[in-house]
């Protein structure tokens, strides 16, 4: 059974494992779930997901949800090396993921920022000063935590790992929200490595909504 | 060298691996970073995780942060079973993980309370109504997914995994905060078995504060 990828092309969390899937030379079908419509909320999808999130991905006869537990998957069954063999590199890279996964994402999530446009009676400028000040905050400590000595052309190393998967999503956000993070080099430098490999370059929304 | 852990009793996620310390009987040495009087910011804590964090964990010779990083790292260096061996169970463990450690937590950190506080002008009941409104949201969606048909007297099967390491510290919070969630009954049965042994109870943060 050929994997069936749920997602929306915006959402960063499908955008990982786009990305996630492309490195590992796996063949996938799409079926989109258009959040603008709703359609996360419905039935269909939530008895893939009973928490509604995006992305969903039937693979090995299971739905998997949770788009770190899903590169953690296939990281665990498929010849792909997303985190290092050693336990301490391992644990380095899995702590640059979190800094994204953990401490931007969430916070910066749809709902959470309409809610607070809510309770704020704000308006769209109220969301977008969210949405950068928290980008911004979380990729400076990104920076900082590559800055310990460890160069390369990527996050950990030569080979793109689950950080640059996390990272990479982000910048997206970064950039379509205006956070101001024009002073992080390093991070800069990663995000253009990743952008010459075609896992990454085919799994950016824009060449997944033209294709859509 | 025993290990140093750098932690703050009310932390979660210091809780949550003070949890794991003791499931994994390693001996260690606390010294307590404490939020209120700021020493998170200091120079001294800084050093240890940029990002100002708690927890940090010296052991091996190096500090590691983040504390999902950390039970991971635990789990791969040390015999226990934070994990199950099966890739899809482990799957399974990480999604309920995440659902704590990246859908409530952050959100709920303190100082993106303290965000929304200033933010909507608001006193201590906005904050309490955002602790309430997403510990519910979240623990709910945790009830759910457990009730996927694979009982036990754990999250995870009979013995205690990542899963349950990070519940019992969100109930901490949840009762902290009086969210409602007195209906979410497998929860409650799951934080009874927890609460039963030594590991969990030792790391409690009234006990901690306690001994401090």
């Amino acid at each position: 059974m050929t994997p069936v990828l749920y997602d929306y092309w915006r959402s960063s969390a499908s955008y990982r494992v786009r990305i996630a899937l492309n490195l590992a030379e796996i063949e996938y079908d799409t079926t989109s779930v258009d959040l603008l419509k709703g359609e996360h909320l419905e039935n269909a999808h939530l008895s893939r997901n009973p928490q509604g999130f995006v992305p969903a991905l039937d693979i090995d006869g299971q739905t998997l949800t949770q788009s770190l537990a899903i590169i953690e998957y296939l990281n665990e069954t498929r010849p792909v090396t997303f985190l290092p063999d050693a336990a301490l590199e391992r644990s380095r890279v899995r702590t640059l993921s979190y800094i994204i996964a953990m401490e931007i994402h969430p916070i910066c999530n749809s709902s959470v920022a309409a809610d607070i446009m809510a309770r704020t009676g704000g308006d769209e400028a109220v969301r977008v000063d969210w949405m950068k000040t928290y980008i911004r905050k979380g990729l400076a400590a990104f920076e900082k935590r590559l800055g310990d000595g460890q160069g390369g052309t990527f996050c950990h190393g030569d080979a793109p790992t689950m950080a640059d998967i996390c990272l990479v999503p982000q910048l997206y956000n970064a950039e379509r929200w205006g956070a101001d993070i024009a002073d992080l080099s390093r991070i800069k430098e990663i995000a253009e490595n990743c952008a010459r490999l075609e896992a990454f370059a085919a799994a950016h929304p824009d060449r997944v909504n033209a294709a859509g």
